[in-house]
């Protein structure tokens, strides 16, 4: 048997955790719960029981058998591995490598940002299979964005890298983003942020629509699959979340340029619809060149944290 | 005497080329007439000659001292060195670093875009000088972008990293810029754009101002100096320019996250009085965090390309 890595992305509800070959494939994986009294502090020591009590199952030696093991947090990570603040974990100050080397006999762990993560994961081995330069984007609850070049993380000075949802795109915006800003792109292309594109539409627009029958309760969902259907008012919402998704992608090509942008959370479900969709806009406003980058989707889901952060221990 | 390197800025009117120690200090520069005819086919024999020609009354050997050279180009440079278009110069389908080595018996020439090279040069010896992630924006007739990135310039894939002067940022303009989008940076931010700024408010703006007297001639630094000297309506315009580069430059942060902007070219002579409005809106755009790049001004005028050319071979 080869050595082998851990992958462990780090959530508000549950860590996953993943066993992997060093050559990306996946031999186990499993869930712990995340501890969050005393802000926080169990959360690690319970991963690192649960690394040691499946090791031990399996017969391998945490010195002998494993590489390092690669952590993903949610939250800005500095270039030193410290942590000011993970709002979800009540992590104050920390440094979550650190302590998680210590808790595992000293093995090397290193963390990231869980989306910069995610991208790498995707990277290594899903939509982004076989390039160096990718920038990935996360269509979930919010925005979550990552850089990779040359095969590594762009974690940035600040640990502000890849944070694409949070770029202003739009100036007719009058509602505040999470992070206190307005206008942010994360406000239209989150599931959340469509959702509340099409009530607006609803309500400003009195054409009949398949998405009248959900009111308030629509979803993104609900508006991809009936503008997918052909339902003009659902279409034209889903018009103005590509157009911005398009703009936001331009503008990280003409910035970074890689070769192919990877779309992934729930919303990335609608599948070629959307990359066609976003394609469009992206063109438009990358007129300067007529060589582009090319949008594909993501493909490892909720294991792109595991395969990322596994990752970035090789 | 330690070895020395050569660095080349090609423009469309002269070649500038300076000779370098490799410790940055700059111990001779010249220029040569750029000759368009021919599609361009004698601008780097031109740069050769010369070059020899300096050598020579120096005491220096091209095998012996020169480590080798570095050449700036404006236009795109793909990974390998290729050279797609290059209108201001004639050249189609060339790769001028391999045919500049073979001009100056094989020593090594590596290429680099025009304005990252002058962002490469302001991070060597400028106004970057100290820091490894730094972004320039270079405001002139346009608006020019480097990436550096771990000190090495952030080409991209198709050679449109840097690109910023040509990102969207305003969806409220209907003139078409010279890249065939609608709403680039450069249309606003550049001194061009500026001075047009400065004309559509005249037209639309009854109020008395200091920049009348100079009607549709008005410039950049017409409206710089007059916002400086209290004018209202110039400083509603220099407000507009500021908000605009401030969002890319909020934009650009929250994808890279450098260390430092550096803002160089001919509107930047405004100095502290630009960068502080600018700052003003970067803070505004990106208030995910606490943390900021520094903003700062180039120092190396137009030897920038010179330096950055230079440092590309080190």
């Amino acid at each position: 048997m080869g050595m082998k890595c851990i992958g462990i992305d780090v959530g508000g509800t549950t860590v996953k955790v993943g066993l992997f070959e060093t050559d990306g494939t996946l031999l186990d994986k499993w869930e712990v719960k995340s501890r969050k009294e005393e802000d926080g502090k169990y959360i690690l020591p319970d991963v690192a029981a649960s690394i040691r009590e499946k090791l031990a199952g399996l017969g391998l030696d945490l010195k002998k058998d494993i590489v390092g093991a690669g952590l993903g947090v949610p939250g800005p990570v500095m270039p030193d591995g410290s942590v000011e603040v993970c709002v979800n974990l009540g992590w104050h100050h920390v440094n979550p490598q650190k302590e998680l080397s210590g808790l595992l006999d000293g093995i090397p762990v290193k963390s990231g940002n869980d989306a910069n993560v995610a991208a790498l994961g995707e990277m290594w081995q899903g939509g982004g299979k076989g390039y160096s330069d990718i920038i990935m984007i996360t269509l979930g609850t919010g925005v979550g964005g990552g850089v990779i070049l040359d095969q590594k993380i762009l974690s940035g000075r600040h640990g502000l890298g890849g944070e694409i949802g949070h770029i202003h795109v739009r100036d007719d915006e009058w509602e505040h983003c999470n992070c206190g800003g307005v206008g942010c792109l994360e406000q239209i292309a989150s599931a959340t942020g469509i959702a509340r594109e099409a009530r607006r539409k609803m309500a400003a627009d009195s054409r009949d629509s398949m998405l009248r029958k959900f009111g308030d309760d629509v979803t993104a969902k609900d508006v991809l699959d009936a503008a997918k259907a052909g339902d003009e008012l659902a279409d034209e919402v889903f018009e103005v979340v590509a157009r911005y998704l398009g703009l936001a992608l331009g503008q990280a090509a003409l910035i970074v340029d890689p070769e192919i942008f990877v779309i992934g959370g729930g919303v990335s479900r609608a599948g070629q619809f959307l990359v066609d969709r976003v394609f469009k806009y992206y063109d438009y406003f990358t007129p300067i060149s007529k060589f582009k980058a090319k949008i594909g989707l993501a493909t490892l889901g909720n294991d792109a944290g595991i395969y990322g952060a596994a990752r970035l221990i090789l």
